[in-house]
């Protein structure tokens, strides 16, 4: 899988230190948005001062990285425009991504991930709306798959049958179930321990082809 | 409305200036979220370095934020328990919440959001799942209004009508349509430009009532 499908594209215009440093300060910032939601007075401040220190220390000495390889190095398109994958599910440099493990394709498309505190609805549980942020990204990254093109969401459906829990490995999986012109219909679930807790289903649509033959998407 | 219906608390147990640094640190972790996906090179390396600095100056001076007033500091249950308002759309406290600015409440909640960089699905739009994430909590927030107990989504169906923009402003608005017994159905819409972006409905559901005559939740 070549950069989550998200291809047609040359190397990075930013050395691969410098992509390294980005996806390591993404990575402090979701270790702060637990910290800031678990800690209080001295101990938060301990977390603060010891974050900014580990950030000094990655922007002081450019060998302190030199191990990292980064995932999501920006890219150039055929036009030689700057493109940075910015996914909010799936991108390593962004931090509001957990960001998910893509473990498998084939009829099925299999993503993992455990969720920290900063997920949090209900106490220990995955605030809903994120519930349907997961399955949304999986759902989307099985009808891409499955065709040529790009096709924008329609319409989802999330049921949710149990809470999906936090600081535990999540499986969440989609597949197309029914592919008809420029539909596609898509569903999912999350599973945790073995049940399942959240179901999706969904309509993707893609755009109408241009008298070129090429979708008008972008 | 006193902190977003999450009453039944006492005061803070960390000082006001600590609350006030959680907040800040909150924020540069939205604007280095935004940096990281905009910014390369050198240019990425001046925008972590100036936000490093701003994070030791609020440290190293308790002074630095006396001005600022914390919207969201922890809270003490009533059995002395720490209880923080982690909510990641609403939360001052949560990087990942943008978050929303609550407007009115009356026949319709009305809630209001500019969203930057890091929630980008297709280039300048929101991402589809975030779409739900705002319609899921807006109209969660809307049932609750309206009601004197916890309810818990059952299932939420996002319908897209255009894609949603980032960088302007948002109108998000939730109203209940129908309550019956335990369930409570609610729907709403995201405005941008006046023009609708996209619609939600859902069900919630509350738990049954225990003996007691108090709602299972928590």
């Amino acid at each position: 899988m070549s950069d989550l499908l998200d291809v047609d594209s040359r190397p990075a215009p930013e050395s691969s230190e410098d992509s390294a440093l980005a996806e390591y300060v993404a990575e402090v910032c979701r270790r702060l948005s637990a910290g800031l939601l678990r800690e209080t007075g001295d101990d938060l401040r301990s977390v603060v001062a010891a974050e900014v220190r580990s950030v000094q220390w990655a922007l002081e000495d450019p060998a302190a990285l030199r191990d990292r390889v980064p995932v999501h190095p920006p890219r150039l398109d055929h036009r030689g425009r700057v493109r940075m994958f910015t996914n909010p599910v799936l991108s390593q440099r962004n931090p509001l991504a957990p960001p998910l493990t893509h473990v498998s394709d084939g009829d099925e498309c299999e993503f993992r991930v455990t969720l920290p505190l900063q997920y949090q609805g209900p106490r220990n549980m995955l605030h809903g709306g994120y519930v349907g942020v997961l399955l949304d990204d999986v759902l989307w990254y099985a009808v891409r798959h499955a065709s040529t093109g790009i096709s924008f969401t329609r319409e989802l459906t999330v049921t949710y049958e149990r809470p999906v829990p936090l600081f535990e490995e999540l499986r969440i999986v989609g597949r197309v179930v029914e592919a008809e012109g420029r539909k596609t219909f898509a569903e999912g679930e999350i599973v945790a321990g073995g049940q399942v807790c959240a179901r999706a289903t969904g309509l993707w649509i893609a755009p109408k082809p241009r008298r070129d033959g090429h979708g008008s998407a972008g």
